[in-house]
């Protein structure tokens, strides 16, 4: 069975219609074509406190996999990583690392991202940056483990809650 | 119009004169050839309260960029990684990634150096280690996305500010 | 005179005998033969109040390396990293960077591999990943600074205390 995922592009001009939003169905063509389920997709202001919420309300579904597409820079609007940061159970450093590693290959600005990957509960969430470019470059490095990192953190839980069904009989 | 930008050195020993500072003078080379204007220079023992107070105090002048030279290993008293981080609103990791992955390819001890950068209200702050080699190369490094990053910081805010000055209307 | 080192496996399987260790003894042979005194070794579950205990003995005992092999991955037992995180006076992410980016030469799992690398007191912490394969691969990429971080703690701690005494008299 697939993995279900859920995208949420992040931007202020997308959000009222004044920008067209490339990179969220870059992200989902992507994901499914990974053989990922995309179960939701949406498109907020680079507001920290509706962010957090969309994040909480995927994991409380229990989706396998969270991305969301901008917001990572330093403008003072882009907040997207402390808002992720506020929902995470821990990062996962060494994915943010391999995707900024990979971005600067491409161009010195990959190091101003500063998008968080990490878990909360049972969902792996991933901040991509917004450009339609760099949002595909990240993830097409991330996503040769995207499926086992969902496996370890699903396949795991069920093998502990195996074992506490069996003590708790 | 340039970007203003202060430099502190440090050191123990070149605080009580006791060791010419090669590292700051380097930096500032480097910063005015980039087109910044370095309109203030200093130099502090490896205390964490005064270098704390030393970067609080340049942003609160509001310099675009404040870099700081030294401290940044494993000895005792090398504490302005410590120091820099009181003070941060937010990290900027990817430049910290950056440095030390272009100092790795010179020598393995790259990978001791523990030093920040990170934003505090419109001012980037940039640990550098204190080698005027390291210094430089950690510098070269940053330096194509500073401006980049300095405008950002600013060009945003001073938007912020319009769109805040024209609701307060 | 040798830097003395402790290593500690952590897996459920090894510490029930239901697996042999061999990232352990691997990581021992390789410290040994960079001139470490390896003057403790241990095995313990993936639980991270025993790890944390016994990280904080081993600086306690004032050995001046303490390396884990194990727990770092996704798996909701993966914890030595959150155990290490609670032990640390600070991190040194340069090290755990350098071992990430070594791994994903060989394979693009690394990057989940979520250990750390800090200070305690004057003993050096290093999490390395619980097979043999990545354990070799992440210390053999850190064993050339090794010494050199021990001495920097170490030596240091001597001047400050040389100082302190003198201060003190």
């Amino acid at each position: 069975m697939p993995h279900p995922a859920a995208v949420l592009t992040v931007s202020d001009l997308g959000s009222r219609g004044e920008r067209v939003d490339t990179a969220g169905p870059a992200v989902v063509a992507l994901l499914e074509a990974a053989g990922f389920a995309v179960v939701a997709t949406g498109i907020l202001p680079d507001e920290p406190d509706r962010i957090a919420e969309w994040l909480r309300d995927r994991a409380a579904e229990d989706v396998a996999l969270a991305i969301t597409a901008g917001g990572t820079g330093l403008s003072p609007r882009d907040r997207t990583p402390e808002a992720t940061a506020g929902v995470l159970d821990y990062r996962v450093e060494g994915m943010e690392q391999a995707m900024r590693a990979a971005g600067l290959a491409s161009t010195p600005m990959a190091m101003l991202s500063r998008g968080l990957v990490g878990v909360r509960g049972r969902t792996l969430i991933v901040n991509l940056p917004g450009s339609e470019r760099g949002a595909r470059e990240n993830l097409t490095t991330v996503l040769p483990v995207l499926d086992h990192a969902c496996s370890s953190l699903r396949d795991a839980s069920r093998e502990v809650r195996a074992t506490h069904d069996r003590l708790a009989e």
